[in-house]
């Protein structure tokens, strides 16, 4: 009997660690022999990747927060309907690097778009649909724009202020103690071993409760 | 003093020569002394024009119908935001080609995407904004077929794309209905200087009680 798969998301601001994460993630299911798949947002087919560099690209016309709104979660409808859900119903685990939470953070907290309308999109695009388990990595945002930095140029979203990612922070850190059963809520700012041992036992967990 | 541009648009299926009655519209616009100018959805700005592209590329991979939906409004909302609003508070009228009219017509009628979503996003992207009027060029879908074609059984395909066609037809035909006020009927079956003479008039009446 095959079970419906687990979707776990990896979420945060720049530079907590979350490739890194997911690599780490990725690894503890590999050896607990659950078949998984890893994907990203915006992105994770032919069609949302298309879609991300539109919204990535730097570019001279300023993009209405709207349309940017837009765009995520029309990345997301493809996405979640042509792969996401097709993987999780043949069994697999999806693990994914950053999902609707992402949108309240940064579209939402970041840039001032209300939370109903990002509701209200959430509800169109994924009707009930939500992630089962949602990763938090958190860190202080000086620490994570350090290290953001020293991979090299900026894209769009990483040039704006500290001060927008301390809102998309906080914006997480509400969202994690608003639904403690689905957020899992991890120190990014210990020692890289620390963290990783964390995410593993977390992982370790979730595998045998699944 | 500067009083706000009327924004106009043309609506209507394949083939029932809306590109010949913009260009004759804004001919009278021109003659009238009244600034204005032509655009199209989806499109009208650089980023929109880019999802105009990502919308119409031929892809192997299959396009959710809600990621359709999104995007048009996506780049409706670069093109309102962007353009149309600042371009008719400056007092220029605005000719477009299609509007969200085509989207209940298209998504709505065409693919069977519930209205209530689409109005849903028309709140959501426009408030109430709507265009001041709407030339609706109408023809039968048939006529436009059989003219290129001889006579004879459709194959399967053909007569899956006069369905299709014609659940658009009949959804514009029904809105022109509902709101005679703003949607101007132009019987597109007409021979072609009757067309441009109806289309002249109209933008003639509406300049005079703009």
């Amino acid at each position: 009997m095959t079970s419906r798969g687990q979707f776990i998301t990896f979420e945060g601001t720049e530079g907590v660690g979350k490739s890194t994460q997911l690599a780490n993630a990725a690894d503890t299911l590999e050896r607990l022999g659950i078949d998984y798949i890893v994907t990203r947002e915006p992105g994770g087919t032919p069609m949302a990747e298309a879609i991300r560099e539109l919204l990535l690209a730097p570019r001279e016309e300023p993009v209405n927060d709207m349309t940017e709104l837009l765009l995520m979660f029309a990345a997301r409808a493809q996405h979640l309907h042509t792969r996401i859900l097709p993987e999780l119903k043949a069994g697999r685990w999806v693990l994914c690097d950053r999902f609707t939470d992402a949108t309240f953070a940064y579209q939402g907290g970041g840039r001032g778009v209300p939370a109903e309308r990002i509701a209200q999109l959430e509800s169109l695009v994924q009707g009930d649909f939500r992630p089962d388990q949602i990763i938090l990595l958190d860190a202080p945002v000086e620490t994570g724009m350090t290290r953001a930095r020293h991979r090299g140029e900026l894209d769009r979203f990483e040039q704006e202020a500290v001060a927008f990612f301390e809102r998309i922070r906080q914006t997480y850190l509400k969202r994690a103690a608003a639904d403690p059963g689905r957020y899992h809520l991890v120190d990014a700012a210990q020692p890289l071993e620390t963290v990783s041992r964390d995410v593993v036992r977390l992982i370790q967990g979730l595998a045998r409760t699944a």
